[in-house]
C-alpha cells in the first residue's frame, strides 16, 4: 500500500520532553528528575481526564497545571516566576538529533505533525528546532477541543490532508498514541525509546523502530 | 442542605487496593511494592484511555491487563496461574478498618457504592468484607460502559437513587474522582490518605477528612 502521508506525534516523538530536565534541576536542585517525570505523567493524565469530563483546556494550560502539581509533589511551593521560566523552556524543547534528517528523507509525501499542543506551544518549538521547512502541516487537537487518543483527533489527519487512513504512516513514541492511531486505522510505527513498554490495550503497532531515520525503509 | 444519600467510591476509598501487595511480594519477591504501584496506576490509565477510545472493557479485564503490564515492567514474564492468583486476591481486598463503623453511623440515609468495578469484581469484595448489610445499593459504570470521571457515571447516582445531586455527599480518596464528582454537582468529601495530593484540575472538594468516621459530622 502506497504511503501518501507520514504524520508525527510531537512531544516525545520529534521533541524530547526530558530536555527541560536540566532547567528544572537548576531551579529545584535535587528534584529535576522527579519533577520532570511527574510533570509529563500528569500532563498526559490531565488531557485524558479533562476530555472525559468534557472540561477542555488548551495544552499550554494543562502543561502549566501539571508543572504546579509536580513541584508541589516534592513538598515545594512554586513561585509564579519559576513556573513562567519552565513554561518558556517548553517553547524551545530540543528536537531529537535525527528528526530533521528523517523528515528530509521523507520528502515527496505529505509530512505533518498531529499534536495535543495548541499553536502557541507547538509553533515556537517547531521554529526553534528549525523544522518548519520540512513539514507541510501542523494539525492540533485544539481545533476540536478533545485530546488523543479520541478518534476525532486522528480524523483531523484524514480530513485536513485529504488522505485515506490506510495510506497514512503514523509515528509516535507514546504507547497510548500508538494504540489510538492503530485502532483508528493508521499504519503505525512505534519509536521505542529507552524504557519504552507497549501498553496492554489490545492493539499492537505494525512496526517498531528505534530511531526516526528507520522510517524511510517503511515507506515505498 | 439535607443529605439524602452518601455515596462511596470503592477502590482506595472503602477497599485498600494496596492490600494485594503482600501476595504480590510473595509471588514476585523484591517487586511487590513496584508491581502493586504500577498495577494501580495502569488500571486507572486504562479506564481513561479506553473510555476516550470508545473501547470499553469491564474493570476486571482492565485490572488483569494492568497487572500483566506491571509484571512485565519489572522485566518478568508473568505466568497465567500467577495472574489468576493475584486477580482472585482482588476479589477479597481488605476494607479499611473504619469502613463498617462509618457506614453504620450513616444509617437513615441511603448508603451506596458508585464504582468502576463490574459486579463480578466488586460483589465478592463487598461480601468478603461483610459490608452487604450496611449498603443499600451498588452502582457500577459497567451498565453504561464508560468510566469515571465522565459525567454519565455520576448520573447513575441521581437516576438510580432518585436524589438531587446537591443532596448527595460523595466520598472518595481518589483525586480524579473527587474532581469529577465535584464538577457533576455533588458535595464531595475527599478522604486524604497518606501521600494524597489533590489534582490541579480547577475543582476542589468541599471537605477534606482523614478517615471515614469523620463523615458523620458532615451530614445533618
Amino acid at each position: 500500500m502506497q504511503t501518501d502521508a507520514v504524520v508525527f506525534d510531537a512531544y516525545g516523538t520529534l521533541f524530547d520532553v526530558r530536555s527541560v530536565q536540566q532547567e528544572t534541576e537548576q531551579r529545584f536542585p535535587g528534584h529535576g528528575d522527579a519533577i520532570t517525570g511527574t510533570w509529563r505523567r500528569k500532563q498526559l493524565e490531565y488531557t485524558w481526564l479533562r476530555s472525559l469530563m468534557n472540561r477542555y483546556k488548551p495544552f499550554s494550560g494543562v502543561t502549566r497545571d501539571a508543572l504546579v502539581y509536580a513541584i508541589k509533589s516534592r513538598g515545594l511551593a512554586p513561585e509564579e516566576s519559576q513556573i513562567d521560566d519552565l513554561m518558556s523552556a517548553y517553547l524551545r524543547l530540543t528536537a531529537f538529533p535525527e528528526a530533521r534528517q528523517a523528515l528530509e528523507q521523507l520528502a515527496g509525501r505529505q509530512r505533518a505533525i498531529l499534536t495535543n499542543g495548541d499553536l502557541p506551544l507547538i509553533e515556537p518549538a517547531v521554529k526553534a528546532a528549525g523544522l518548519n521547512d520540512v513539514l507541510d502541516a501542523i494539525l492540533t487537537v485544539d481545533t476540536i477541543r478533545i485530546y488523543k487518543p479520541n478518534p476525532q483527533a486522528y480524523a483531523l489527519v484524514t480530513e485536513h490532508l485529504g488522505v485515506d487512513a490506510q495510506r497514512v504512516l503514523f509515528v509516535s513514541s507514546n504507547p497510548f498514541d500508538v494504540v489510538g492511531a492503530t485502532q483508528f486505522g493508521f499504519r503505525v510505527a512505534w519509536i521505542k525509546r529507552a524504557g519504552g513498554q507497549m501498553d496492554e490495550l489490545d492493539a499492537k503497532p505494525a512496526h517498531t523502530v528505534e530511531t526516526l531515520t528507520e522510517l524511510l525503509s517503511l515507506v515505498d
